[in-house]
């Protein structure tokens, strides 16, 4: 079954709301190996609508479709698809019933509006929803199935959930296997170059896919074929030898994000951790604080950004500041030793460095970093390079410190 | 003129990346006034993309695609568009050299695989990417405009806005006028309810948009019209009637974020800021150092997630914490007088909270948050109720404590 999905509104097309639904949709069609084909979004147009369906229609076997399900003026899919579809619109009764104890409970009083809602294509299949007013609608057509769900994106989850995806394994049962790799510390084309050969060896049916971020890559293997166990078994092998391969940069798989690989790794080892950060001003603890029940794990955190703030919170030596200059091996070493001092932790580390614009000299250029990491008694030091702009030297400090303390942990005895 | 967007990549259409790119291209065209009329998305298939390509071309006069320009062998976008155009790959010394010193600087070499990378569709305009290896392509039909962006969405804005707004205007420049002010602290019906009767007065080629964001909401007078003069009067005009209704709650204007508001007014008074936080873990002291400057008003944060770490690092009393709780009124005051007596600042706020998903009590719930704010001597608390999912209830809690903290140094002498 190929399915594409349709997201309607003006306010997706100007940029105002980023398409949460789609994804949303695709991701979780996609667990149960249904195939998305493509994803379109157009105003609240009746002509812009009616072409999309029609141009969607004749390559995929189910269209979904979101918004424009609501009782105001410019919610207008569902006469769109009346007249598409070429089925009447009928009163019916049982969603009236519906919407009025739905304002009932809200000790409202339904209005001509919602009266207008009650109004379905014939022949719909609706889906109940218990968040709002707008049930899902489901068409058996011919060629085609169509389904229409409201825009908001809780009422559309719950449907999905509950109605569509039911309904559509009821009809189809495909097969595509999907199982992706958390890689840190390797660009790209450097793991593309060490699985070179695999990838060359891959089955027509396989295929590997690169998603990099600030730091990080995702390495992804799909398989798609004719039996569930054999594509499973194929995509595990392949995906073995990959993660053999590749080992080294491995963090974690599929949702897994850095700061969760390093707090699941603290937690089995009840370990404390926490940073001692410049440049960052706090982004690293965010990231750590970031997965639910980050309490387990993590203690706290001495932001200092001045000399002052790192010689009076971290004591770091003034000599040092001084000396070395406040991004330096020592200063950073400096604050490490002045956190294991200050607070009740295992591990944690430490960052100083230019995140930019300003601030940088011929021997220390803007998104020059030096970070400490480790524990009291094994305190280790790396200098990198960060060359894009603030922000994201900031948040790729971020994951490179996160992922060389996650490094240490498994070393480290 | 009218634009159509095109997404590229597997990734996209299994929801494994939510598509920010489309949203932002949208968003940066609608403000020079470039009708959008579609979005789509499509896999990484040579078929699919020329389909796309085909059927885009016919309904809009430029196509922005963003994906699959990388290295990688997933990555076929030049490939397809060089078949599609039917323009040969020539290898291109110049970006080979780019490629070449890109590496180099980062201390590594380029591969084949980059070399590759160096061969583009004859008669291509390259835009220059600084920030990774593939350029930007454009390319200029009979018919269409054609334009080809990296997905990394870092490279994608950057190119964006270096040279394909620049481009776009050199061939199409409508006469649009923007203006936005910044508000905090109301909601988006809070606010168009107190400028209705504006609202409803507008002339036609005005309009006002809303776009709330957590805690924050912008507001944006958009003019069209025949005279540059003429449209910027207007805007002007109504704009400043808004502004004055709205005044309460605006901190800024154009792109002025929160935290650059709150830095502002502390460079201007010469006044130090710091944070103490705790379900926050950090992200408060993170947004005051997103500006860049902000050395010149931060002095550091104090984060302590645990009770010992507020206990021993902002000397909050344990009876405090057994009696109120650390989500408590009495926490936040302690957590802030504790930072004051440790940190050489003049003004500070300090958080307490249950961020979720965990830790909620019948009495404090989830999202309960106590924020402290002022100065040494003037001490303010305040309790919210954050609605959402935790890292959201993070970031809000983060835009409402600052918000407090700015409106506290404005009426504060």
């Amino acid at each position: 079954m190929k399915v594409a999905i349709l997201t309607i509104g003006d306010e997706l097309l100007i940029g105002q709301t980023i398409d949460t639904n789609a994804s949303h949709i695709a991701k979780e069609l996609n667990q149960i190996g249904v195939e998305i084909i493509g994803k379109q979004t157009v105003g609240d147009q009746a002509n812009n609508i009616k072409e999309s369906l029609t141009m969607l229609s004749s390559k995929a076997d189910l269209i979904i479709t979101t918004g424009g399900l609501g009782p105001t003026k410019d919610d207008i899919t569902k006469e769109v698809i009346s007249d598409y579809l070429g089925r009447p619109m009928i009163f019916n009764k049982e969603i009236f019933q519906l919407i009025s104890d739905f304002f009932e409970q809200l000790g409202r009083k339904p209005t001509e509006a919602h009266r207008q809602q009650a109004y379905m294509p014939a022949g719909v299949e609706l889906m109940h929803n218990k968040l709002g007013t707008a049930p899902g609608m489901w068409f058996t057509e011919e060629k085609n199935y169509f389904c229409h769900l409201p825009g908001v994106p809780y009422e559309m989850k719950i449907l999905l959930h509950d109605h569509v995806i039911p309904k559509i394994r009821s009809i189809y049962d495909p097969i595509i296997v999907h199982r992706t790799l958390r890689t840190a510390g390797a660009g790209e084309t450097q793991l593309a170059d060490l699985i070179r050969d695999i990838e060359n060896q891959l089955p027509e049916h396989l295929s590997i896919a690169y998603l990099p971020d600030l730091g990080t890559v995702r390495v992804r293997v799909t398989g798609r074929g004719a039996s569930k166990d054999q594509v499973l078994n194929e995509v595990d092998q392949w995906f073995d030898k990959i993660k053999n391969i590749l080992d080294h940069y491995v963090y974690g798989m599929e949702d897994e994000s850095l700061s969760e690989a390093l707090g699941n790794i603290l937690r089995k080892k009840e370990l404390k951790v926490g940073t001692a950060e410049s440049c960052t001003g706090g982004y690293i603890a965010h990231q750590i604080v970031t997965p639910a029940g980050a309490s387990d794990y993590y203690e706290g955190s001495i932001i200092t950004y001045s000399y002052e703030a790192k010689t009076k919170q971290l004591k770091v030596k003034p000599e040092i500041l001084l000396r070395y200059g406040a991004v330096s091996e020592e200063t950073v070493r400096a604050m490490l030793e002045g956190l294991f001092d200050k607070m009740d932790i295992d591990v944690g580390l430490s960052v100083s460095g230019i995140a930019g614009p300003g601030g940088g000299t011929p021997d220390k250029p803007v998104g020059t970093i030096w970070i400490a990491y480790g524990s009291r008694n094994n305190i280790k030091t790396k200098k990198i390079l960060a060359s894009k702009e603030r922000a994201l030297n900031i948040k790729f400090t971020s994951n490179v410190a996160i992922n060389l303390l996650r490094k240490f942990l498994l070393t480290d005895k």
